[in-house]
């Protein structure tokens, strides 16, 4: 019996693309009916059977409208007779919130996970933010990376480039996808000068005349990304590209970066503007 | 060692009460910040320590939300040591998805219920839509009933009166409420008397002359506490009031409710206009 994939309202902007490949990975969508009542409540159904099933959910805003509804569709599946249920989840929500770094705080992402947990066997998050986290879902808990994807949309502008990680804590992910482009790859060293400043400056590479990736995991604010774009163009950068996998972006920061370097992508973990790379084919093959 | 009491935003309009009480019944308030970052994730830190905490949070709109920060604020509690953690929810969300009424529907109030004991090991309602549904919560769960504190509001009004049910399902509530008044009670039977009209009239009570308090649990639209209250003035019924615990109103139903009747009040498990009776001090008796 083939894997049924649902989605709920934070896949809805996969939807189409799903549609469209799910037979290719030999699975089958089912529908759902996903609303919310006048006093604010959710409201779910799914319209199929089958025994093992993907619920494909974003948490990006409202995230714990998302949460909630994940739970539901997870109960009306149970209710319905699946036995096996996998939970993808492209943006977790509250995952950076992953440390007690002021007494009296909860290690929010823990609940989160285990909240998933009460009816979901498997766990599937792309590009973690702390992948150390996993372990507080009791299930199967798989963090997957989306540098196929992002190595794939970037293959053809770069060239003989290079990409950067903004921060050595984020070399990993800046290496895998310089791997798949066969390119070289290298991270931003920051350092203080005064109270006020900190010099970022990229280790050990020649950017002059050539084409840079700078990859992060999620793009908040832009803030750093902006000086990176702006201390490699000033070392005579050709090129520079940003992305991320999760855009979070904060009110004004998709046109603040996209002014400062020569092009701006996210997947579509979370839906924006710029959410140009999918992660579809990545899900359909959970 | 006392028992500790927080407060989630789901609180807040009873934290003034509720710290001029909290003495009185010998145990101790502790502080708790509870903020939502500009993402839309919540945030929550508790200050203070102990070994059992009542955690006071209603799940009124925007209930999702709430749900989480009670999850938080558990993981919070556990973070820091508590032992034993009641939850304390006046008015529970999605209380009144109780069944399964189509196909492929969850019960929500399982999931909700589920989620709450990840972290409690007790959990108190008011007045649940379904009590039933208490068997969802693997703990200890109990169904807290608002009478007394609905009588004790009443009680100089009413005179010689007498308490009625809106239909025979809540007649129980209604004889509690009567029986601590010490006064008569009954309920609307309920006839269809054409495809489109439902006749109500209260079963062996004579209204004429008596003032009358109609008992329900939830109002939400109100029109059948208002076509209660038209029957009654029409049977020459002095005075008609009405009160439930939960003021789920919907958009203009306050007003209308307000119109059709002498009095019109609810509980503070959700804070509106007319929430005049305090569950305050029933709270900091669990």
């Amino acid at each position: 019996m083939k894997v049924r994939i649902v989605l709920g309202s934070g896949a809805s902007h996969m939807a189409e693309e799903i549609k469209n490949k799910v037979e290719k990975f030999d699975k089958l969508l089912i529908e759902s009916e996903v609303k919310t009542f006048p006093d604010g409540e959710k409201y779910v159904r799914v319209l199929g059977d089958g025994k093992e099933v993907l619920v494909v959910q974003s948490m990006f805003r409202p995230q714990n409208e998302h949460l909630v509804e994940l739970l539901l569709l997870g109960d009306a599946l149970r209710e319905k007779g699946f036995k096996h249920l996998k939970a993808v989840v492209p943006y977790l929500a509250y995952s950076r919130q992953d440390r007690v770094t002021k007494e009296g705080e909860p290690i929010s992402v823990r609940a989160i996970m285990k909240a998933i947990s009460l009816y979901y066997d498997e766990l599937y998050v792309f590009d973690l933010h702390n992948p150390k986290t996993l372990e507080y879902f009791p299930g199967k808990a798989l963090n997957v990376s989306p540098a196929k994807a992002i190595a794939n949309y970037f293959k053809d502008k770069l060239g003989e480039g290079l990409v950067l990680a903004p921060d050595r804590g984020a070399l990993e992910r800046a290496k895998t996808v310089a791997n798949i482009l066969g390119l070289e790859f290298s991270y931003f060293e920051k350092k203080r000068i005064s109270p006020t400043e900190i010099q970022m400056r990229p280790v050990e590479v020649d950017v002059e005349e050539k084409n840079v990736l700078i990859v992060d995991d999620i793009i908040s604010t832009g803030g750093t990304m902006i000086k990176a774009a702006n201390i490699l163009k000033g070392m005579g950068a050709s090129k520079v590209f940003v992305v991320a996998t999760h855009g979070v972006f904060a009110e004004g920061a998709i046109e603040r970066v996209s002014k400062a370097v020569d092009e701006l992508a996210v997947t579509n973990s979370i839906p924006t503007p710029v959410s140009k790379i999918s992660l579809v084919e990545d899900i359909l093959s959970l």
